[in-house]
């Protein structure tokens, strides 16, 4: 492993910034976290942002300036400059090269780097059952890395967040994707409607909290229709349910009730066309991803995880391979 | 037509308040309204306010108090005085009458008053399919106005609003009811979601607006699990249709395909176990009654229209006369 960064991976996202120097090899030598995310940033002040965290690691001179792979939300229309969403086609073809000879290159004060940022991806017109009209940006490159680490792999890929992916892969390709936002209306519930006196935060390692969280996953499940109801049915049942313990434990428990609604009901629309014996990936934050993994051992899928920051790394390595093959 | 008031009718909700003074004969003589909701006041500020709308209506002595008769959010626990919730039976019952017997008094510093509250319904443990636990408070008075004035309705009453309810009447009764939260939802998602920079109000005269508002919910009621993606879709549309208008009716046309996709999912839950020739009787306000209406006439329903102030005082003059029936 040598000191000598070849390069700088980094994944800017909406409310965060990662950064690893890696080596010709790509083995992270460094790596740097800050809080700025895009949208704290106006575009002038990306640059300054990105040398606070990687100025130890360039060269003194801008003889040979590092190379910076930039994924994310700094590529947004909002963010440092945009990198105009890449059309998924009907996947047959290689999206992979085609990223990679579609970055978007970044002009710097700083002659000492050499910045690009990877394309998003947009779909039209629902191939293969996904959604009609469909947008990524960040998400690509943890496919493009799951790829790599599983060329055989065919089926579901979740990347659980605010607005949760859901990709088909097959044949080493991206076929589809669909994104729902059930973790961004689960925060809308949670705190800003009438349920959020009624509710508590919830700890799925507590039986009956994940036995709440369960049960709401089949409510939904059983009738995906009545999901504004069953949600006003938790505001009711606080009133009315004298068998539920009166201590704190109550309003954690039908936190998980919500919790259960709501994943239940994503689940239940990208899950609809798979078998139940299929395996499905699940890339992101370890606790977000333990809680999807929960639910879908529940209804009998196979689930296997992989580490986010492991697929951003070899995505964006593979992208720049891509990008440097002719 | 008296001028003298024999009582004073009053719906007191969470944001405002209506009182009318009603002759023996229960004609109305005046009326006022004020937003001194619920929801601003504290317990002892309820009878000033109360006392700032109907002051001229009052005897001038106290020898004969007035009766006044409250129904809404006044009777909740954060209300003036906790009416508590009274249990819907299994619908065979006559809730008329337990309602009228259930009355909640109100002590008044102004002797001139003579303050009563009707409580709300609550149900459990899901009669009849509907809701397992479920509170109205308000409602009950206007399905009793609805049973007064079409005493052989067999069917469906919606009341839309931020908790719409759909209850089911047969012979004279109130055999279940189902809160669904959809008001809210959307207020949310309109309002204080990613979607908030895609949407504008509509306007469902406009005929494209309409058929957005149309195919929310047919793409809704076809495939209901599917509404977070839905929803997200709405965001990529914006992003990405290039067949949308780019001027000021474009957001118009996305939020009304919003209030199709959160309306769908509610009609698709409360009418579920309809038959589709159903009558359906509305009553609420007007706007959202005729954006109800277009979309059940949409699925094949009939739908009646009924004026909520006149549901209200009917149904506050049954539960009087109920009350002094022994």
């Amino acid at each position: 492993m040598s000191d000598v960064a070849a390069w700088i991976a980094v994944d800017w996202g909406s409310s965060n910034l990662r950064a690893w120097a890696l080596d010709a090899d790509n083995n992270v030598i460094a790596q740097a976290g800050s809080p700025r995310g895009m949208l704290g940033l106006a575009p002038d002040e990306f640059e300054g942002t990105l040398l606070e965290l990687i100025d130890g690691w360039l060269p003194e001179s801008a003889e040979a300036p590092l190379p910076v792979l930039i994924c994310g939300m700094a590529g947004a229309r909002q963010g440092w400059v945009e990198a105009a969403y890449l059309p998924l086609n009907d996947g047959t073809d290689n999206v992979l090269d085609r990223l990679g000879s579609r970055l978007t290159p970044v002009t710097t004060q700083d002659s000492r780097l050499q910045v690009q940022i990877v394309p998003g991806l947009c779909q039209h017109g629902a191939p293969n059952g996904g959604n009609a009209f469909d947008v990524m940006r960040g998400e690509e490159t943890q496919l493009i890395g799951l790829i790599a680490e599983r060329p055989g792999f065919s089926g579901a890929v979740c990347l659980p967040g605010t607005h949760s992916k859901w990709a088909r892969l097959g044949n080493g390709r991206i076929a589809s994707f669909d994104t729902f936002m059930s973790g961004e209306l689960y925060k809308l519930l949670r705190y800003d409607s009438v349920l959020k006196h009624s509710l508590r935060g919830d700890d799925l390692s507590d039986e009956a909290q994940r036995g709440a969280f369960l049960a709401g996953i089949d409510t939904v499940l059983a009738a995906p229709e009545r999901l504004s109801a069953e949600l006003f049915g938790i505001r009711a049942r606080d009133l009315l349910d004298t068998q539920l313990t009166q201590d704190e434990t109550r309003g954690a428990w039908l936190g998980a009730r919500l919790s259960g609604l709501v994943l239940g009901l994503e689940l239940a629309g990208a899950t609809a066309s798979l078998p139940t014996d299929s395996q499905i990936v699940l890339i992101g934050a370890d606790a977000l991803c333990q809680r999807y993994r929960i639910a879908l051992e529940h209804l009998g899928f196979t689930v296997g995880l992989e580490a986010n920051e492991e697929m951003i790394l070899t995505g964006l390595g593979h992208i720049r391979h891509a990008a440097a093959t002719p």
